[in-house]
C-alpha cells in the first residue's frame, strides 16, 4: 500500500516539475514535516509527501489538475496558525502552502475594498486600510501571523466580532482554484448582489475541502473612533452572568465585550503581576467607539455595578485601554505556562455563557483537571482552555474526555461545537453531532458535486463517513 | 404533450389528497389563474396546475416527496411580490404557497432572535422587533406586504442596507424542505458558528431553485436612536456624484443614502407637488441614527454644499424627516403614472453610480423612452425604471431593449445583473453573461446536487441550458 502510495506522489511529483518553477516543489524530509500540522493538539498528522509553494493562480491550477490526475490528495494551508487541524498532512498527500502568493493587488479607497492574494498577513490588511482611513475589523489571536486565507478558510473571527462581524462579513468575492484545476470566480465588487448561488459564502469557512482560494476581495469600513474601555471585576460568575445580560439588554452595543474567568485570572495574574485579585470569580473587559463611547461605558459601569461587580474601573484613554486589555491578550500565554494545553472554541447562545462557565468548573473538577475560561462574551463565543500533561497518558486522556465533555454541554446549551476555529480533524466527529443525519448528507452531496474524487483535505470536517 | 402533463399532474393532486387537508389544494382555474406570476412585467407564466396552500412543515414535505414521485415541478411562492418572476408559474407545475405558515414561533429578546414561518409578512417582524426595542433592519419597498419566506429567497435589501446590510446578513438558520421532501435544519441560534459548510447562505437567495424555506430563525439588533434626515438637491448630475464620493470618503455612516433623478423627480413632483424645481437633476435623501447624528448630517451637509448643491435641508424631526422621505417613497408610483413600467435592478461600485445614470440617459435618448433612476446611491444598487407602452409592440421592444442595455451598462461599469430583485425568469439570460462557463457550471453542479430531477422552478435562474 505504501509503495503505491509513494510511486503514485513520485510520479505527480515528476509532471508537476514540467510545469511550475523548480523551487516550487518541496520534497525535504526535514523541510516537509515543518508542514506536517497545524497548531492544533491532539490531532493525528503525517509529514506529506512533498510541499508546494506555487506563486500564481496558474500554478495553483497546475497543481490540482495534476493532483486529480494522479489521485493525490492535496491539503492547502495558509500560516499554519489553524487550531483544528484542517491543516494536517498524511504520508500520501501533499501540502499546497499558499504563503508566497502574498500580494497586494489593489486597494480601491474610494469604494472602500481592497483585493489580496491567500498569503497576505492579516494584520498587513488591517495596516493597509488603517493608511486610508479605514478599517479592516477581523482580528483573530493570530492577527500578526494568520493569513487571509486561512481567515477565509476557517471564517475567522476575534474580539471586534460583536459589533463588526466575523471574516466572511467582509469577503465580497474569491477567486478559487476548483478540485480539478479550473479557475472560478465568486462574488462581485459591489456591496450588494444576489445574481445566483452565494458561493462565495459556501468558499467562506469551507476549510480547504471545495477549492484553494486564491484571491480574495474584502470590503472595508470607515475606521471607528479611538475606543473607550471599561474593566470590571466580579466575586461571583453569575453576577458577571447578569451583567452581560443586563448589557446586551440596554441595548448597547460595545465594539468588545470579553470575559476571563477565575483559572484564568489567576494564571494571568501570576504571570503579568496585574493584581487583579485571589477572590476574583470573572472579569469583563469592555470597549466603545461610538461617538457617545462614554456615556455608553458609564451606562455599562452602572449595570455593572448593580450586578455586583467589586470594581469598575474606566478610560477614555487609548494607551490606558491597551494596558487594561493586556489581561485578555495574555489569557493564553499565561494559561500555556501551566502545562500542555487543548483550546477549545464553542458558542452558545448569550444567556448560557455563565451557565457554561458553571458546567465547565464541574468537568474540570470532576476530571481533576484546570480549565481557564475566557472569550467572548457578547457573541456567546468561548475558549475554554485545558491544561494536562502530554507526557502522562491518563492526563492526556482525561483532557480528551473533559474537551468532549465541554463540546456536548456547549451542543446541550443550544450552542454549536465551533463558533471561529473551525471544525478540521479535532472535530469531524463532533460535525455529525450537531448537523444530524440530513445535514450531514447535504454537506458531503455538496463537497461530491465540487470535489468528486475527494482529493482535497480528505480527513477534514467533510472526512467519508 | 398536455395530456401526458395533465395526468400526471392530476396522478399526483389525487395521491396527494391523502395527505394533506381538503382545503390546501386549489385547482379552480379562476383561483389558480391568480397564482400564475408575481409582480414581473415582461416575464412569461402561465395558471397552475393547481396551488397548495400547506399549513405545516409536514404538509411541504409531502408535497415535494408527492411531486418529485410524479415528477412534478414545483414553484414557491411567498406573498408574489417579487419583481424577476422567480415565482411564475409554468401549467405543467404546482405553486406551493406559503401565506398559511404565518406564524412567530419564538421571540427571544434576551438572545435577540425570532423564530418565524416563512409566510410572516415583514413589517410584522419589524413590528414584532420594535415592541422589544430591538430592530430588524432590512425593508425592501413592499415590505408592508412582502413575507420573510420570499425575503429569504431573494435574499431582500431596502433602504437600511447602506448600514445594516442585507436579509442574509440577519438569518442565522433555517428548516428547508429538500427537493425530495426530506427536512434540513441549517444554521443556529447563536451569532458565531462555523460547524460545517455554510448552508444558510447557499439557501438565502436561491429563489426557491433548492428547497422550500419553512422556517426562519432571525438576528435582531438594538433599536437604533430615531434618525435626522437631509435633502440637497443639484442642477447638475456630476455634482451629485461628487457629493456622494465625498460622503463615502468622509468616512460618514448614514442609515440611509438614497438618490432621485430628474425624471424621477419630475414624475414625483408631478405627483406630489412637493416643488422640487423643474431644473433639479438629482436629489440626494440621506438619514443619520448615530448618537452624533446632528454633527454627522451638518458634514454631510457642508459636503454637499462644497459639491454644489442648489439646496439643502435638515431636520432633525423624524415626522418632518418622514415627510422628506416621501419623495423617494412615492418616486415608483409616480412613475407609474407615466405608462406602463419595467423596473430595473442592477447595482455598481459605489464611484460608477453617477456615470451609470449619465449611460441611463444615453439609453433613454437612444430608445425614445422616459428612464427614471433612483436608489442606494449609498450602496450603489439603482433602479432604473423603464416608461412603456405596453399596447405597442414597438415600445415593448424598445424597453426591453433599453432594460438590456441598461444591464450591460451596469456590468460594464464592474457591477453586477442585480443588486436585491433577483435573477428570476427576468434575468436568467443575463446570469450566464455574468457569471461565466465556469461560474454556471458550479451553479448547475450545486443544483444538481440538491435537487437531481430539477423540480424546483426549473424556469428559474438555474433553468437548464
Amino acid at each position: 500500500m505504501t509503495s503505491v502510495r509513494t510511486s503514485r506522489t513520485d510520479a505527480f511529483v515528476a509532471d508537476l516539475r514540467e510545469l511550475v518553477p523548480a523551487g516550487s516543489i518541496l520534497t525535504d524530509p526535514d523541510v516537509v514535516a515543518a508542514y506536517a500540522s497545524d497548531q492544533s493538539r491532539l490531532t493525528t498528522s503525517e509529514p506529506p509527501a512533498a510541499v508546494l509553494i506555487p506563486h500564481t493562480t496558474a500554478h495553483v491550477s497546475a497543481c490540482l489538475q495534476m493532483a486529480a490526475r494522479h489521485g493525490v490528495p492535496v491539503i492547502p494551508r495558509g500560516a499554519g496558525s489553524g487550531l483544528s487541524g484542517a491543516a494536517n498532512a498524511s504520508a500520501d498527500a501533499v501540502v499546497l502552502s499558499l504563503h508566497r502568493m502574498d500580494a497586494f493587488l489593489e486597494v480601491d479607497t474610494a469604494n472602500r475594498l481592497v483585493v489580496v492574494q491567500p498569503g497576505v498577513v492579516t494584520a498587513d490588511v488591517r495596516a493597509a486600510a488603517a493608511r486610508e482611513g479605514l478599517f479592516y475589523p477581523p482580528d483573530p489571536g493570530s492577527v500578526e501571523f494568520c493569513t487571509i486565507g486561512g481567515n477565509v478558510a476557517t471564517n475567522a473571527g476575534g474580539m471586534c466580532c460583536v459589533r463588526y462581524g466575523v471574516t466572511g462579513d467582509f469577503v465580497l468575492g474569491l477567486e478559487v482554484v476548483l478540485a480539478d484545476g479550473r479557475i472560478l470566480r465568486t462574488g462581485r465588487r459591489t456591496v450588494k448582489g444576489v445574481a445566483g448561488l452565494d458561493l462565495t459564502h459556501l468558499f467562506v469557512g469551507s476549510e480547504g475541502t471545495l477549492g484553494v482560494v486564491t484571491e480574495v476581495t474584502l470590503r472595508l469600513v470607515p475606521a471607528p473612533r479611538p475606543p473607550h474601555t471599561m474593566v470590571a471585576t466580579f466575586d461571583r460568575l453569575t453576577d458577571a452572568g447578569a451583567a452581560v445580560a443586563g448589557i446586551v439588554g440596554s441595548g448597547a452595543t460595545p465594539s468588545m465585550l470579553e470575559i476571563l474567568d477565575r483559572t484564568t485570572v489567576r494564571a494571568v495574574d501570576a504571570l503579568m503581576h496585574m493584581d487583579l485579585g485571589a477572590d476574583v470569580a470573572a472579569v469583563l473587559l469592555v470597549q466603545s467607539d461610538h461617538a457617545d463611547a462614554g456615556s455608553e461605558l458609564e451606562r455599562v459601569a452602572a449595570i455593572c455595578s448593580q450586578a455586583g461587580a467589586v470594581d469598575v474601573m474606566s478610560t477614555d484613554d487609548p494607551a490606558e485601554g491597551a494596558m487594561l486589555l493586556e489581561a485578555r491578550r495574555q489569557a493564553l500565554p499565561a494559561l500555556e505556562r501551566l502545562g500542555d494545553w487543548l483550546l477549545d472554541d464553542v458558542c452558545v447562545p448569550l444567556t448560557a455563557v455563565t451557565t457554561l462557565i458553571e458546567s465547565i468548573e464541574d468537568i474540570a473538577a470532576r476530571h481533576d483537571l484546570t480549565i481557564g475560561v475566557f472569550g467572548h462574551a457578547g457573541d456567546g463565543n468561548l475558549h475554554p482552555t485545558v491544561i494536562f500533561d502530554g507526557g502522562d497518558d491518563s492526563s492526556v486522556r482525561a483532557a480528551r474526555a473533559a474537551f468532549d465533555d465541554i463540546t456536548a454541554a456547549a451542543l446541550a446549551l443550544g450552542g454549536t461545537v465551533t463558533g471561529e476555529h473551525g471544525v478540521g480533524r479535532l472535530k469531524a466527529g463532533w460535525l455529525r453531532e450537531e448537523l444530524g443525519p440530513v445535514g450531514m448528507d447535504v454537506q458531503h452531496a455538496v463537497k461530491n458535486a465540487l470535489d468528486p474524487l475527494h482529493l482535497l483535505c480528505p480527513e477534514g470536517m467533510l472526512r467519508t463517513p
